[in-house]
């Protein structure tokens, strides 16, 4: 046996800070964590790689792997598919390299039910006052538009008491230190240990050197 | 609701570095965390203080406080009494502080069936070899102190299982960051922060501003 990677289910508001944090996590390009890489049909954008932003794949395609039941999760958002598929996470969970799926507290659910070892972490802003400043912007949108937005995000947040871990972005640097407390812990749970350090433990038990 | 500390109950065999662990942790005098002090019916040692390197009590009263239940774990040894009390445990938990109770896997089978939530960590030398070379110690002992040593950290050993988490002490400050590591992740779960932040739950969650 060796490492086992852990999937990281990463779940906020609008406004929370979780796309700075999953950056600032990958900022060094570290060899045993990587974003999950979603597989979609609408057209690549300029600078954007297959395999690296996303698996650019045909409608026909994507279809054949939905019925595969190869998604852990997908939805259809403009007439385009995004899914992430579960043979990708796992070969990259295999490898000993822990991923981390962005996605909202319904592909959560998803997810949870076909992968019940994935940990679930929910960021929160720390307080309503400071969630209305972060999404008002510039102050260039009408108060119904934010208005509309905060109820979006108060309804992302009634669902964070379905997650394992909860962090309060107040600050970023511990918030990020947060991430990586939670991420190192999950190394040291004696499942992953037991993989880890199958022939140490062995020769440590052994009867004799 | 305010924080509320967890219960960390940390073994290892002889030489594994648990104790230089557990005092590089509290060097600090960090304010979230505290050794569990025990109760003892020896006598006091030149320098030790009542209340902060044991509670001393006499025979009656510690027998006293058996028959009263109030010990999470308690054993004899050549003698005198030593045993770890739920109340003084709880009360320190209930002011949000973390406490680390230094056991061994007998202990830590007691407290865990009383206070189910406690957090085991186990703590393990990064080989046979370098487990001989920290037990074998200034080399005046015979080889056969050394392998009932051996023996009686094996033996020990055989029990990491029983725990949530395994660090493997083989760099000290990697082991050191992995217990504060453990630490911290355990002040984000779920159940932690919700008890914390369960004003501003409830404002991140309340219909208007």
């Amino acid at each position: 046996m060796s490492a086992q990677g852990t999937l990281f289910i990463i779940s906020a508001p609008s406004g929370a800070g979780k796309s700075s944090l999953l950056s600032a996590l990958m900022q060094d390009r570290p060899k045993d964590m990587q974003i999950s890489v979603s597989h979609t049909t609408r057209a690549p954008r300029p600078g954007e790689e297959d395999g690296v932003h996303y698996h650019f794949v045909g409608q026909s395609e994507f279809k054949a792997l939905i019925e595969k039941e190869q998604f852990v999760e997908w939805a259809e958002v403009f007439g385009n598919y995004y899914g992430t598929s579960q043979t990708v996470i796992e070969d990259t969970l295999n490898k000993g390299i822990d991923v981390f799926l962005d996605i909202d507290w319904q592909g959560a659910q998803q997810v949870k039910k076909l992968m019940p070892n994935a940990i679930g972490v929910f960021v929160l802003p720390p307080s309503k006052a400071e969630l209305e400043r972060r999404l008002t912007g510039r102050g260039q949108d009408s108060a119904e538009i934010i208005a509309g937005r905060m109820a979006q995000a108060v309804s992302e947040i009634s669902h964070y008491n379905e997650y394992d871990y909860v962090i309060v972005n107040d600050d970023f640097d511990t918030a990020l230190a947060d991430l990586r407390g939670i991420v190192r812990a999950q190394r040291l749970t004696l499942t992953s240990q037991t993989h880890r350090h199958d022939g140490m433990l062995k020769g440590l038990l052994a009867e004799s050197l």
